[in-house]
């Protein structure tokens, strides 16, 4: 049982993977599992990952994608996802994809 | 000139990098300046990454730390810093290292 809660959407340029925690906590014991749960994703595509968690699970949870063409993380206050890891050129370091997704900090 | 300033403080055992950014505040635009004026670091060890900051600004440090032994990031409220990413086998995800640094969530 992990009380991390993981759901993808499927875009066209993008796998959306937001994220859920039971209670909104996760202790670091739980990351290990927590990077196991992680859907599958299109590596010919981005990801954004989109939920409320701490700093590492982020980038536990973004190292875990590393062979997606970008990897962007979900910033409601900025109206979008900033793309933070690229190993493909169509994308850079920086951009903001406007999005809008559920999760609200 | 970039808004960001670094300090790399080497332990024996990793490379503490503790980041400040002018204001509190960096915009997407200047990630990728970021990346690039992050300090080296010994790839036979840890990286600890430490900082206020957004959590894009983590993951692109944290991936461009990608050749060190592993990457934590330093959590005040659990006393330590996370082990998020591994690449060598003497440390595992979810590791907390017992640490006080001085920035201060």
């Amino acid at each position: 049982m992990n009380n991390i809660q993981f759901r993808a959407i499927k875009l066209d340029y993008a796998t959306v993977i937001e994220f859920e925690l039971a209670a909104g906590v996760i202790t670091p014991e739980e990351l290990g599992g927590a990077v196991e749960a992680m859907p599958a994703f299109d590596p010919r595509k981005g990801v954004i990952l989109s939920g409320r968690g701490p700093i590492w699970l982020y980038v536990a949870l973004a190292h875990a994608a590393h062979g997606a063409a970008w990897v962007a993380t979900y910033e409601p206050r900025l109206g979008g996802a900033v793309v933070c890891m690229v190993h493909y050129r169509d994308r850079k370091i920086g951009d903001v994809i406007p999005i809008t997704l559920p999760y609200q900090r």
